[in-house]
């Protein structure tokens, strides 16, 4: 078979794929939006056929051929790209066991009910062997995947390649110190106020949905929806749609959820319709998407010039509300520690990531034992927030994470966190006018810059290597930690030292 | 094999075709309700994917294997009635040349959009040439499913099987004798008055929730959304849709389409899941379905106790409304001859069928040439409605059915009406007390008569079996025609001669 043949059944394969992915989709988006309670049943069921389904397809040995005939060939940059991401993918599907594959899922769908009922009552005994079992399986799995390397590598591949143990460790011990740091300046000065007016859910929606076509969030190619845990579906071309969840007692936390899932839909929407069934339609990873988020949710939606701008609008659909730009920069900006990383404020968030990965790293490498989590949990809540949580259920079993068997996974927040920080350094001085600009609500050019930086790119470089482009080399750390005293510090009265 | 396992493959094999068939009609309800406008194009990819899943699963050669194992067996009921339905399945979909597919696809999409660009230029020439095709491809498609059966009887099997040419036209010709009699007599009554008070959509909808409660339809078992056409989809146990269309200036219209939509629902809600997998958990027929929704639709939403009942609901969001339940009983039961099927009186309606029977049938019996269809048409509406159209966009280019190919649908509406009736009558005796109960709005009385007689029986028998079953043996021609003396002629003042 010579390569045009190969690539070109390779293309249709990857493109019926993605056809029934996104159909898979669309049920859970279904599921969690519109679903009548009734039809929860018979929607595993249709689940579980698509499953069936994909699963053949990703397996299949056609797909082996394929990349067999097409690696080492003489490739353009897109099929180059391709075949990597393909490989990948099907590397991972295919060499793990069927016995394993089997083992896992009901290890980790035991997992998650004993989670519920430990979380429930209070009980980490009662998850505790769930946990140990999960985190043997999950070594296996990854030793399957490769045996000469470290499993948190494997792991960390599936949600973020590109990235290593190595980097994160340096990263994030850096990260830590600089953000205790700053915590402890916020500590000690002046409170910042809330904002605790009520502003009753029609107008809010009005807001955001003013607010989504002002971002650029194209609603010809999506829909906003409310949802219990707002997320963001990318379903294809011209079709992604993002959720919100609504609250009439805090405006802030509303206005954070759409924005955020604006940054994650405007990503998807950004992705080349050229590169279907190429394998690089998608985001690089789960670090860059969750970058995409948190830059117009946090580096564009919690500055000053955002707020004046929203001001007016805000009295617009409230017009007896007192609050204005500066309540609302204020409340956005507020840092509390507490003990549950949902709900943690922006310089705090990192910190809730870091106890994870360090906690989660040590189960990988056998330096903790399951049974002593809650005592490491806590040590490193007093040590890092200054806080200790006086129950496991506002601990170590906040988070679904783990009882569904996602090692790995917690880093790309704080990875998200990184690179936007880095890529704001880049588009302000791309774009001097940029905080006029947000004044003014023309976000236009910041949209066009990221299309061009980061969406455009799909999948054709691993999120690194994108991130390196735009922006030269830097440090994303102190970029961050930069940003944050220039963002916190400044609200606070404080300086760094 | 022996009769058990051709059995379990069959039903197993049965389930996943259903199950499938329930995602691809998800897609095709998000489309109609939700789906973003630039999301067209990749939603065709998705439902073209499902639709070659459907094909091969139904065309698969092992589905013939255990047909044959199991014909002649000694089967159970259910046995029996499913493979007597699977087998017309698969028969009607395996005895198609590949090739006469696709020129039916390409002929069906090449119609329709001729139809469209004739309708809106009013050019039937546009669309003639088009007709022709169409009939002689249904034709051939027919000969091809039963060489020895008249075509217009294999078409009529696949919506309404075990209903015969031969009975519609003896039926049909009775019916529109009796209407025109009837139409004759409210012609020269006094017209009755409609209703055309404006009522605002939110209160509109929050009454048409509460009706939908009070009726049976299952609401945690299903939805109302708005579309533009209004339908219901039965997307699998636990999960059956409606949708309406409100319109301000006209609260019977919406009404209307709400409670017709809850008829369907119910009847699809009432389907035994027990009978999953087993070719028997469908509505027997088109026209069975259309009796439910229009035995709520008319025989109980047209009466003048659902109106005394309804009236302090309606006044309850529209409290300054000076419509009640006198002013609603006459809107919703006058009748005035008019060009248009879908807005046409309940008296009327029948005629409109009726002249769309005479007509395809006449195409498909060759005793009408294509190009003479303007002339037939307006000489039957002269002759039975008593009005000619302006226009053939008025008249014979204002349905979409043929320009997609559905010849031997347009019986099942009337087969709807004739069905309801003569279930109305026989509901009558079952359940003296059921008109101080509508007028009390207990609804449930009907609704269980309904699931036990109709909504249970799923397809074990055909249709007309099952409203034998049900009613003995009745003249449903003079069922129907007593009630619309009963209900129009009374509303009017007339009576039968």
């Amino acid at each position: 078979m010579n390569v045009e043949t190969a690539w070109n059944h390779l293309r249709e394969h990857t493109s019926e794929l993605e056809t029934i992915g996104a159909v898979s989709g669309l049920l859970g988006w279904d599921q969690q939006v519109n679903m009548p309670p009734k039809a929860g049943a018979f929607r595993g069921e249709q689940l579980a056929v698509l499953s069936k389904l994909i699963h053949t397809r990703r397996t299949s040995p056609k797909v082996g051929e394929w990349l067999d005939v097409l690696e080492g060939a003489d490739l353009t940059e897109l099929q180059a790209a391709g075949v990597r991401n393909l490989r990948r993918d099907y590397d991972r599907s295919t060499k793990l066991s069927e016995g394993l594959v089997e083992r896992i899922a009901r290890a980790e769908s035991a997992g998650f009910e004993a989670w519920v009922k430990a979380k429930n009552t209070d009980d980490f005994a009662t998850f505790e062997p769930h946990l140990a079992t999960l985190v043997e399986l999950t070594k296996e799995r990854a030793a399957a995947i490769s045996s000469d390397t470290p499993a948190y590598d494997v792991l960390l591949e599936s949600f973020d390649p590109g990235t290593t143990t190595a980097d994160l460790r340096v990263t994030f011990a850096r990260l830590r110190t600089g953000l205790v740091e700053l915590l402890d300046a916020i500590r000690d000065a002046e409170p910042l106020p809330a904002v605790t007016e009520t502003f009753h859910a029609e107008g809010q929606l009005k807001l955001h949905t003013e607010l989504l076509e002002s971002l650029g969030y194209d609603l010809q190619g999506g829909r906003l929806d409310a949802a219990e845990h707002p997320f963001t579906i990318g379903l294809g071309p011209g079709d992604v749609r993002i959720t919100t969840h609504i609250h009439p007692n805090d405006l802030l936390n509303g206005l954070g959820s759409t924005i955020h899932e604006a940054g994650h839909g405007m990503y998807e929407q950004g992705l080349p319709v050229d590169f279907v069934g190429t394998g690089v339609r998608s985001a690089a990873s789960l670090g860059l998407h969750e970058s995409q988020s948190r830059f117009w949710e946090n580096f564009i939606g919690r500055s000053l010039p955002f707020f004046r701008w929203l001001e007016p609008r805000l009295r617009g659909h409230f017009p007896g509300t007192s609050v204005g730009a500066n309540e609302l920069y204020a409340g956005a900006n507020r840092v509390v520690p507490g003990l549950i990383r949902v709900e943690a404020d922006e310089v705090t968030y990192n910190l809730h990531i870091i106890v994870r990965f360090e906690l989660e790293l040590a189960l990988m490498e056998g330096r903790l034992d399951p049974r002593d989590m809650p005592d490491a949990w806590n040590e490193k809540y007093k040590e890092y927030l200054g806080i200790t949580p006086p129950s496991n259920a506002k601990g170590c079993l906040q988070d679904v994470h783990w009882a569904s068997g996602a090692f790995g996974y917690f880093p790309s927040y704080t990875l998200g966190n990184l690179y936007a920080s880095s890529l704001g350094v880049q588009l302000q001085r791309d774009l001097p006018s940029l905080w006029d600009g947000v004044g003014a609500g023309e976000f236009g050019p910041i949209l066009s810059w990221l299309r061009e930086k980061v969406h455009h790119k799909g999948h054709l470089m691993d999120a690194p290597e994108i991130v390196r482009a735009a922006v030269g080399e830097r440090d994303s750390v102190e970029d961050l930690l930069t940003y944050l005293w220039g963002r916190h510090g400044a609200a606070y009265g404080v300086t760094r030292p």
